[in-house]
């Protein structure tokens, strides 16, 4: 059996190996654009300070190691048409500019993510990047080398973006955060973008809000950039609005491509196509909280679905599911984590929820325990049935608690299950009562207990 | 109404301030042996070595704090009798030694737990402790103070034991654990002994395990312990071997006592006399993993207790339930986080379950994140269902581990339903895949591939 994936970042590898575990016979070849696989897309802003120092500490696995295993990696190379009928390939070999044809029994289309850069003037300016592959990375590192900027503007407030930022500051860089939107971190509810933008703020960073980017402006190199009425002068310039899956490849084979714009998969990571699976950026799936079709492009989640489309792929049969995604996810900017799981209190709303919630400002260990940082802790819950619908947390433990609650939102947990939730106390790592615990019993208390003709609870 | 609250420390404190809010028409009166209520217990070790400064911080509310909530803490009262048939009690003020009568409507017992000084000869030399109360902690402290011990004996290597072996070290002493059993921390598997053990040792704690201690010795003051054919000389000793339910009082009222040991109650935190309801760690509840009576004498499960107890007991109706305890618990020694939810692997099998488990190394963050470092972690579920029996963590994180495990199981998830798991990653805050999702997928690829002819996974 001959099993062709097309992309090697988290999900082509994960599927690669995975095969190559469930069917020790298969021949297996990865085909990679890029001249690393493996990469470990994350890491890629830690890069550009140094708090990651080398960059080969971002490849995960060179092809020589996935040759041990028996995994053909053949990287600079760009599947360019799949032909399901024939069950051919079009391959081209960027280095020598070379098309050949090559063949499938299966076929796994692991195609990634690229970087949205907007179609604004000046865009393609010297000194204007994106940061997606670590060949991006290479570039930025390249020019902050040879130019030393001192300036520099990051347009987009999302996790990336708030990521560089932090690590441009890190350089000694003054640098600046644009969002044409109202605020930043808008997956978010209000309370905690408040909390980032005034944290990014204490920490150098210039925050710009309902700035949407006009120009770059420069004359071959960047030299500014203008946004509302304004202009401001910098000399590097990192775009991070956005990234958009990769499904040419797969649209133009013929697989249906989903609401999202990503292509659909079923349970079972098989597109429409016959014999051909998907995995990763590139697929859209369910969010288990709103029921409805989802694009969320992480790589936690790219490995799972490698996973489960390698093995799928290997035994041609429905082995192993993939359920879908509750949009967990966290970032940190300079000493502040982020972490959210599930629905925000807005997005819920709009999916037709009516939604109760409970905020609190809640401590990472017992308060007379030293080190003692503040959390802040937002639990949504539907109104009606108490069902848990999301989380957001910011501060120390952030990730801790997001994870909490996403294992109580894979479970199907309604606020009141969490009111006793058993969960692990000593001073060094929390308060007596989880915050988790006390934002179910705030809701408990104001929602429940009114109903049974008590006051609101502690 | 008149409730009376017996025992003023987490379950008690926690019921009289619920009880205000739940009914602010109630007189409350809660008494209290020891000299303050609302206790940090759990901050005693740090207060020894002055890791927490202050004895103040491990007082959360004055009785003048509770005053104002219209509470009457009175402390220095031990209650010597309840007639359950004429609703009064016995009162001994400990102050002036005044025996006085007082009556009550609704009654909550939460007399709490004491710690066990084993019958050992020399038991009662000057320098020989328990560490229970805040007073105890007054005692050790004077000692140390006054007589500069240089080595130090800490009898029992529970969590306890280890958390005060650690202050004693920070205070510069020898220090010496001595636990009967052949292993330290006995609620974990062997795999996290071991490391516990290792950490100590490495930390400078000299661990004598299988050492029953046979006599303390000393003339008028401890200079010595005596176990195995050993003789070890020191200047003070702490026994921290265990504690037991303070049951007399309800036992002596005629209140059924469980199989543990401890106060019965139902999910309404009722004893079985009328009108009278118990919580804290004076009562027994149900371990949900294995359905049998537990006695789980923690804080944070006192808490949660004293809330079910203080709105039933304001109520006088079955208005909140509390099902039961996991069994979750995590304690440091020194730089290890050792945490803890459900049953262990012995603790399954004696129960009755036929065990499946995954031990996984894993990492706190990336591989390539600055300050990563490792973690310890295993899985046990249930091999015929699947069904998630426990999880213990040892290492940096071990506190957000065990908490998504004790989610887990309190959602009666199954190692299959972990595979997928939508949990938070960011370079900073796990590998991309949590050890958690790690070890689940040991355990598919163990033994469900296995059962489907496929290979075992990675």
């Amino acid at each position: 059996m001959r099993l062709v994936i097309v992309g090697g970042v988290a999900a082509g590898t994960k599927a690669a190996s995975r095969a190559r575990r469930v069917d020790p016979g298969a021949e297996i070849t990865v085909y990679q654009e890029e001249p690393e696989p493996s990469i470990s897309e994350c890491g890629l802003p830690y890069l550009l300070s140094g708090v990651v120092q080398r960059r080969e500490d971002l490849v995960a696995r060179t092809p020589e190691k996935f040759a041990e295993k028996s995994i053909e990696v053949r990287v600079r190379h760009r599947v360019e048409r799949i032909d399901p009928d024939t069950k051919k390939l079009s391959v081209r070999s960027l280095e020598d500019d070379v098309t050949f044809e090559d063949s499938y029994d299966r076929l796994i289309v692991a195609t990634g993510a690229r970087a949205v850069l907007p179609s604004i003037e000046g865009a393609d300016l010297d000194g204007v990047f994106v940061l997606r592959f670590l060949t991006d990375a290479d570039e930025v590192r390249g020019y902050i080398q040879e130019r030393s900027p001192k300036r520099a503007a990051v347009v987009g407030g999302g996790y990336i973006g708030l990521e560089v930022a932090e690590n441009l500051c890190r350089l000694g860089m003054e640098v600046s955060l644009i969002e044409a939107e109202d605020r930043v971190a808008l997956a978010f509810g209000p309370e905690v973008t408040e909390r980032v933008e005034e944290h990014a703020e204490e920490n150098g960073v210039r925050v710009h809000t309902g700035a949407k980017v006009e120009e770059f402006v420069g004359g071959g190199r960047v030299e500014g950039v203008r946004f509302r009425d304004d202009r401001l002068e910098t000399d590097l310039v990192v775009v991070g609005v956005g990234i958009e899956p990769c499904v040419e490849l797969a649209d133009e084979a013929g697989a249906e491509i989903g609401k999202t714009g990503a292509i659909r998969v079923g349970k079972h990571m098989k597109t429409s196509l016959p014999e051909v699976w998907a995995a990763g950026d590139c697929v859209e799936t369910l969010n288990l909280v709103s029921g409805t079709p989802a694009w969320v492009p992480l790589g936690d989640t790219a490995n799972q679905m490698g996973r489960v489309a390698g093995t799928n792929a290997a035994t041609g049969e429905d082995t192993l599911e993939f359920p879908g995604v509750l949009g967990t996810g966290i970032f940190k900017v300079f000493d502040l984590g982020v972490g959210k799981t599930g629905l925000s209190e807005k997005e819920a709303q709009d999916a037709g929820f009516e939604t109760v919630s409970a905020t609190i400002e809640a401590t990472d260990r017992a308060g007379y325990y030293p080190g003692v940082e503040k959390v802040f802790f937002k639990l949504i819950a539907d109104g009606s049935t108490g069902r848990l619908i999301g989380a957001e947390a910011a501060g120390s433990g952030a990730d801790k608690l997001t994870d909490i609650c996403a294992t109580a939102i894979w479970g199907r947990l309604s606020y009141p299950d969490l009111v006793n939730l058993d969960l692990a106390y000593a001073p060094p790592y929390g308060p007596a009562l989880s915050p988790v615990v006390q934002a179910a019993t705030v809701l408990s208390g104001k929602f429940d207990c009114v109903r049974r003709g008590l006051r609101a609870s502690e």
